[in-house]
């Protein structure tokens, strides 16, 4: 391979040749070990399953692998990089698909950023996986792709975008309420972002009991009487906002009892300062957090961002491993909000013992982390009977 | 999992939970790691490859990865058992490509049967992929998705039933005119079958300088004066049977020099002492040959099938992992008939030096076929200036 000049960054040497491979799973060691693995002994594998098509379950990878996909329109934070520019990314997750949750992950980069096309793309490859990881797809497209793709097929779609912040999101909550002394239902919250992490956060906090709730986005805080919302946004002030705001971000904060920050925008000291007492600051905005943690420590009770240098890091890899791991293993159609409350009440959990204001989260590398969210939400699939084994 | 009868067969036990798995090609150890092998160090990975995306080529899986696509409509031999059943055949595809020729291999099976859908869904995720490996499609709608697929993509597209054949059967036939004697030139061939093995065989063997050869199907040989001839047969006719051969295969079997069949026909111990002298017979259908080899071997010099139970075994798995590694390791844009002549005799050097009637084609055992085979399609290539790197 050609010298680059982005070498002398130890990123690049890092990814070089991928961070994924393919292994055998068994050996062929001879003609006899090739007729059983391959032709013609594979033949009567495929003939029960052609019988009984879910043998395809116990008798292939299926029940293990999840397609991750995206059409490279909203990369990292960086926007709209394209498919190829997606895929280091896409083997980044796939490799902690497998690192932290035993999943194996094939990346799928499309060429097409066409919903109707992407639906119908990842509709017709659905055969060969057992659930579909939604990943760097822009928002609004994302929510109707994804809720399209999940009445099309039987097996999961979940955009870890959305869920994964969001299962993360109210397990750091759950705690920091614990901390703070106060129930997750009394709390008055402020979401900056309406894109696909906004969303989903929002509605995962109201299923969780947070009633009161107003997200904002870059022309202010979102409610009806705003002549500029898109649909998704129409609908997200049709069930937030009871309290009638109007105005900016920072407006809204007074006498706030959380701040969850998931866009780029900033957020001033003065703004925090005039949050309620013990506050709690979640700035996930990623490489800069709308505020400085140690800034926001000042006046908050608990503070979070998307960063491992600061405490309390919100990453969606303590959840996506897990979640799939556990709804995989039991063979659930779907996750449905309920295995998402389940993963974030586990997630909350395994760091129970060892609770104070900053650590209102499970580190990443904790090893209790993904078969905890596993088991819990397998067991959420089964007391919903969508569970298929 | 529950047990099933298929248990006392050591086939399913075998096969259970698949035969491949994803794995990392590098460890994340603690948060530096994560830092750089996901975010925020691989963003600028992306934005490398966002500014130059043939980069993805070294800082991705890309150049290393097939996808090996099927819509289950000619599974083996076994007909249209759709995309669940064909699963088991795609990941033992993938445990040769990965065992054999060091090529990571993805499984995809669709769920449409349609060859416009296919080859838009193909072409859709094609950007993930160095090269698409096509199996198990039926004819004559393989012709058809291959073509369409090369002319979209800039990366090879290869239909194995049709190429990885033709390849192992040229390269045994070489052998066989050297076992016996003669040029290739200088054969006359009926190639039983004028589905996607037979075809590919006939333009491969015509390539090589073989003038004369007749195709029979099930209604007899292939000529201009039937009037039943499919879009393909019609093409076929147009460059064979320059003997204006017509009737059955067995007729068309007087005097010929090779007999190859990839059909479920049969053939009769009279039609194979009825050939020339030193004949040859490639009884290629699976798992029952069209004629015994011990039959065969009673009158023809040389006799070869499809199973490993008897000598000379004809199998794929001595083109296809060779000829991807190749064509990979260049960028090759597509993998031509000079890349794939290059293959067969690559392939039937491999054996020169213990070269004998029994013994025309290598081991699919044997280390040195796919490096050997890797090398000559990768040299052809950059010969054909089609190799990017």
């Amino acid at each position: 391979m050609p010298t680059s000049p982005f070498e002398s960054d130890p990123v690049f040497p890092l990814h070089k040749g991928g961070k994924i491979e393919i292994r055998p799973t068994l050996r062929v060691r001879d003609g006899e070990g090739l007729a059983l693995a391959y032709t013609p002994g594979v033949g009567r594998v495929s003939l029960a399953i052609a019988a009984d098509p879910s043998l395809a379950d116990h008798y292939t990878w299926r029940s293990n692998v999840v397609a991750v996909v995206t059409d490279g329109t909203a990369v990292l934070g960086l926007g709209n990089l394209g498919p190829a520019a997606a895929l280091p990314v896409m083997e980044g997750k796939a490799l902690l698909f497998k690192e932290f949750g035993g999943v194996d992950a094939v990346p799928i980069c499309l060429s097409t950023t066409d919903s109707d096309e992407i639906v119908e793309t990842v509709a017709r490859i659905a055969p060969s996986f057992g659930g579909i990881n939604l990943e760097d797809i822009s928002s609004p497209r994302c929510f109707e792709i994804e809720r399209r793709l999940q009445e099309l097929l039987d097996i999961p779609v979940f955009h870890d975008d959305q869920h994964g912040t969001a299962i993360v999101v109210l397990a750091a909550l759950r705690n920091a309420a614990r901390v703070t002394g106060r129930e997750l239902g009394d709390l008055r919250v402020v979401v900056s972002g309406a894109g696909a992490a906004g969303v989903a956060v929002t509605h995962m906090l109201l299923g969780a009991g947070i009633g009161e709730i107003a997200v904002g986005d870059s022309k202010g805080i979102v409610h009806l009487g705003r002549g500029d919302l898109s649909e998704v946004k129409q609908a997200l002030a049709a069930v937030t906002n009871v309290g009638g705001l109007s105005g900016s971000i920072e407006q809204a904060l007074a006498g706030a009892d959380v701040f969850i920050g998931v866009s780029a925008g900033t957020v001033s000291e003065d703004a925090v300062a005039s949050m309620a007492p013990k506050s709690c600051v979640f700035a996930l905005a990623n490489p800069e957090p709308e505020v400085h943690p140690a800034v926001a420590r000042r006046h908050a009770a608990v503070v979070a961002t998307g960063r491992s240098d600061f405490p309390n890091q919100i990453n969606n890899v303590l959840a996506f491993p897990g979640v799939f791991k556990g709804a995989l293993s039991v063979g659930a159609t779907r996750i449905t909000e309920g295995m998402k409350l389940a993963a974030a009440m586990a997630l909350a959990d395994v760091v129970l013992d060892r609770l104070d204001a900053d650590h209102v989260i499970p580190s990443v590398f904790d090893p209790f982390v993904a078969p905890t969210v596993a088991a819990a939400v397998a067991k959420a699939a089964r007391a919903e009977g969508i569970a298929r084994r």
